[in-house]
């Protein structure tokens, strides 16, 4: 297995960050075979989603009103405010997704990116594992 | 890796399509491994959960209440009425998932289903790439 | 690739059961690769969040609150209250996640823990099926 760590700076913002050239660049000249794109952070996920056309920033909202940022709800609440929101969103949006990769091509659609979810603004840097299986 | 692109009419409506028959179909005969099943469009997913029973219209409406229908809440609006709710699915409803094959039967349970969620009644047709990894 | 089908016992009760204990000791010294941990069941998840400090707790609520235990809202009904949402949680918290393996340990991160999410207290027993694919 071919696997390399890529080291992202969010900034103290809580962001959407697009990994699709990154996850391109890897895959490239490796055949066939699977991608899993995986961040080792309990307060990150990884999507899919349409970019730049104002999705991702819909998507950090829907985020938000689905796990209210408001820390009575939550029994884990040391930290910055919103950081027991932070930690049960992972268990709605994964930190991985697995993509098929065909001739050294992820086979992702026209419309589809591959985003780090960074929901914590206290981490300014992620690190994102790409892992290639092939077969 | 072996893949194929399966081709799924879900006409001009919203729909939950069970493809549990077309992965056993295309698994059979391969032995060990693992299968993803991922759809390369931008406003669906795929899940796994019973069919046939009423759980599948359940998902779609828990999607509509989580998600609303209502354009004032997304900056993604352009298309028909939902087309910014049909956009922000994917990232809690993924568009992938994997499966283990053993002696080339997906080793799902009883009750499970594979199933393509088409939350877009503007794309009658839909595209699903199956792709087995031997082990 | 090998396979392994662990059972767990949940008791009679709606549980966050850590598996990584289970995951590790799986993994260990099969060197590089990608652990799908897979349950196949219908109202059951798997997820990966930290473990101990509230999140579990946390995570239990939140699902409740997005997906309410009211069985008017659902047209699959039969079985104890509660029994149709049990059935449309594995839409948004799915049974499967798969994580790479490097040198036979699994690649979390210091808070991450992958965990069994048995939204249904009827079944006091799961099983849950760990499988490697070498890279």
């Amino acid at each position: 297995m071919e696997t390399e760590v890529l080291t992202i700076t969010t900034g103290r913002q809580r962001a959407i960050v697009d990994l699709t050239a990154d996850v391109s660049r890897f895959v490239a000249s490796k055949g066939d075979g699977l991608v899993s794109v995986f961040v080792p952070h309990a307060t990150a996920g990884v999507a899919i989603i349409e970019t730049g056309a104002g999705s991702d920033a819909d998507f950090l909202d829907r985020i938000d009103a689905l796990i209210p940022r408001d820390d009575s709800l939550y029994r884990h609440r040391h930290g910055s405010p919103g950081h027991g929101a932070d930690h049960v969103i992972p268990g709605f949006v994964g930190p991985s997704v697995t993509v098929p990769v065909l001739d050294g091509v992820a086979a992702l659609g026209t419309w589809q990116s591959i985003v780090l979810v960074d929901v914590n603004a206290d981490n300014p840097t992620r690190r994102v594992r790409l892992s290639f299986l092939a077969g």
